[in-house]
């Protein structure tokens, strides 16, 4: 058996459901991503995935909580246990690097999909719940290092929601207009503060 | 004459058009805003109004142009001459207070735009060139400030860059999902970081 088969089997339908809809929103992006292009995307019967939803939102609304289960589970698993690679690393996986193409279509589709929260309440809830478990990780982290001694005495609560912002500002001037310098420069920016204000 | 006439006569059709324009993005969002939507917010003949206009997005675009020309002349002309404030006042224009639902809707619709930066190029080039326009006033003001022995000595491209990286994640973080505590921290954060940071 090939190495594929063997990864084929172990995805179950929703898994192949939620990877064609990774892959139509990074394709469309949000306004243009239908249920049947996700259709499209989706190797298995079409008539299966649309028995699932009874449409693009309730779709994406379940999109949104399955990436959020596995944003917690990864966020368990693979932080690095030193405080200021687990800090540097919470922040790097909020940022596309530039040259990830589709790392980067798919912030832009999720920026999108979060302009949508205002009509969409299963969005919003979900959006609310994504940022509240960053910004534990980050407070987690911050708190952590500040007890090893090896942060400063700041406000664990006040400096999360600081640098959680400089992600966001980063992502919303980067992602829309794709404009690689500023990316890397608002990246550099926030590194740079984390060293001189968190770091001893 | 009544003062609502007066100012009625004042206002040419383009006026109109934009301020139709505006109603319709407050109201219904950046997707569901249809041209037929903004005729329904147009006083005059429906038909002048699909006359000037191909579609949708040839009408937004127009609307981009015509907020940054206000935008261009009424930062020539209000601006205070006082370097905190002319600073302080550069970044309140960009973030909507609370309570002011109108503005609040109307930076909502405004950041859904944005979201479609990368399908519609005239959006694209609107935005990048707004994004130009107020990281130049940060700039000016910050070397002004200097100059005036009244800033401390920070770089002023990368200080203006850093700040708007936090005004464009306060908004990105608060507007979308409305949560009014998270706007007056924000709010507050970043002027905390101003009179730390940038003044003397």
């Amino acid at each position: 058996m090939s190495e594929a088969d063997a990864e084929g089997e172990d995805l179950d339908t929703e898994d192949l459901i939620m990877q064609a809809t990774y892959r139509a929103l990074c394709e469309h992006g949000y306004p243009a991503t239908s249920i049947s292009k996700i259709a499209d995307e989706f190797e298995k019967s079409k008539a299966l995935l649309y028995h699932h939803y009874d449409d693009k939102e309730d779709l994406l609304a379940h999109f949104l909580t399955y990436l959020l289960d596995q944003f917690e589970t990864e966020l368990e698993q693979n932080l690095p246990t030193d405080h200021r690679q687990r800090l540097t690393s919470v922040v790097d996986q909020a940022l596309p690097e530039v040259g990830e193409a589709d790392e980067f279509q798919f912030r832009r589709a999720l920026l999108e999909m979060r302009s949508q929260a205002p009509y969409h309440e299963a969005y919003h809830d979900r959006f609310v719940h994504s940022d509240e478990l960053i910004l534990q990780e980050l407070r987690d982290t911050i708190e952590a290092g500040i007890e090893a001694g090896e942060f400063q005495d700041v406000d664990p609560a006040e400096t999360s929601q600081f640098l959680y912002t400089l992600v966001y500002g980063a992502l919303e001037r980067d992602v829309p207009l794709g404009d690689e310098a500023v990316t890397e420069l608002t990246r550099e920016q926030i590194h740079t503060y984390i060293s001189e204000h968190v770091y001893k």
